[in-house]
């Protein structure tokens, strides 16, 4: 898994008892699931339509750094299922782990549509892929 | 299902399809979730321990209003089990539900601790039993 | 009078005499007024017109549940009147109340126009009527 | 009346009528006068206590600039009696005007304490009082 | 030089240090110096182009005081060159100075365009200008 | 140099010409510098020192993917210099590049002090020498 986008965990973040708030998490996932589609399917019009169980396992405090890492699971006709883990930088302990996020790409009506896309690419390829 | 928080979707709440994004309203709900149980536990350390799978059937737009329910599942010993609905207010949709959020109670130094609670209670009672 | 939307008092809602900010409350006042009247007059057009003097009574400290209560004072032809009363959860203290809050009901050119309403209306009974 | 702080109007402080929100000025105004009351209490436990009826006159749209005037109506013994003016920079209409923003001086404890102040001074005088 | 917009050092504006996060005061100059250039080139899109080295020279902790002042270093042809200093209010210690913010000038279609402008003008004058 | 943290492009991070906002983007080259350098030092006290000219070279638009790439120039004895790249992840254009970030390593007394690194680690590498 390649891990991405790094948080620094500020006041804000926190729940009463000092720890990462798990709404924060949980937005900071689903941002992170857009980008990644995005960036695969070469279209900004995605939603997510599905998560699956969320297990917060541990957890972080002010000034630690969090990281996402996503994983693709499965490329669907017009859908692509993310598997994403986050965790503390520092110590590599897993904050949680969401098996599969599940989603759509739509076309300029916000209804489903195919993406074409059968696996994953790079940014760099795809610019030389142009130059060629 | 009593419903309570609402919330006006702004523009920040937006993805790029022009509806509301997913990770914000993860965030409310367990912010209400949390809300929810430090007002039932009597204990302002709560954290959210699980969620069980998301299902995003319906979204909403600009200036829309969206309320937030909450039910209790089950009184476990440190935890407390609920089920969440968001919908949008003005057309009665369902946005998403959850069945099974878990928060665990916790005692001063951030460990699981036993909240004493078997029943929903509402704070009118409990002014009241203190002044019997 | 009827209490819905609730706040959790964060890091960022306080002052540094490290109590709940008073631009915060008027905030969440203003935010909650207008979501009651477009549920209410059935518009998103409607903006905030007038607010009686406002006595702060009480505070709230980090990790507090605020709750905030609206009743309707008077539907006007345009205008709809308000009476705000925001507390706290836990003791059900006053933090304030404001007796008069003015909204009035926008067209889509932005100039007040009828709104039509005489009472309050729960969107149940809107559904049911639209049903038979 | 001295005009500080500007704000830039962006999209997250308008309504869904297109103009600027009502609850995101009253914050601002807040926010001014607890800052004029800071510098000129010389005391950062600066709290809210009352503000007088407030009209909202006009408004703004994305991209302008709104200016704060604060002028001090009265030093009482522990509190400060401020007047507020907000208005568009670019037009110099007047959005709204607070005549009365009470602000409360505190001790460490958190208690109205007498602030010794009794007139207007500047930052620059009381610095070179001290190197006098 | 002129000192407008006033900042209350919040919990979120820190870092892990505890002093004022230099991100924080990067963002607001940037702001302040829009705000000049839209005021003096009465032109609402105008871009950020170019920023001199910047020497963080002391910081700020919760609740001080900041403000920042802007001198007009030279009207280009389509571009404002701007002066920045960013201070502590109560003790005038400056926490950093950035010698030159270019801005520039756009037309509709996003384009550097003549501004027409050669002196710093302020509203009153303008204002005055309109009724002579 | 490598790529991590990406930002998705929102509202509220535009300016009035309808690109991202420059000040945004200050703020999250600050806060990623910050990130590196927590992470590389091993310490969570580590502030913003200097910072090197900034050309905005290009710009990007609402539902646009900005990445932030950061690279060590020089490890200093109590300071870590950083070289900072912006682009834009669908078109690898350069938004910006800052060529000297100098961050400081601070005591708990909020004092330079050295951190005896001379070159960049992973941290897997570290967990690795640790269980060695």
């Amino acid at each position: 898994m390649r891990f991405h986008s790094r948080k620094w965990v500020k006041p804000e973040d926190l729940n009463a008892n000092g720890t990462l708030f798990g709404g924060r998490v949980l937005s900071w996932i689903d941002e992170e699931a857009v980008i990644y589609a995005i960036i695969q399917l070469e279209n900004k019009r995605v939603v997510t339509k599905y998560m699956s169980e969320i297990n917060f396992m541990s957890s972080a405090v002010e000034g630690d750094i969090v990281e996402l890492g996503i994983e693709v699971v499965k490329f669907g006709k017009s859908s692509l299922t993310l598997n994403c883990e986050v965790r503390n930088k520092m110590t590599l302990e897993t904050i949680l782990t969401v098996d599969n996020i599940i989603l759509v790409n739509l076309d300029e009506n916000g209804k489903p549509a195919p993406h074409g896309k059968t696996k994953i690419e790079y940014v760099e390829e795809r610019l030389a892929d142009k130059e060629n």
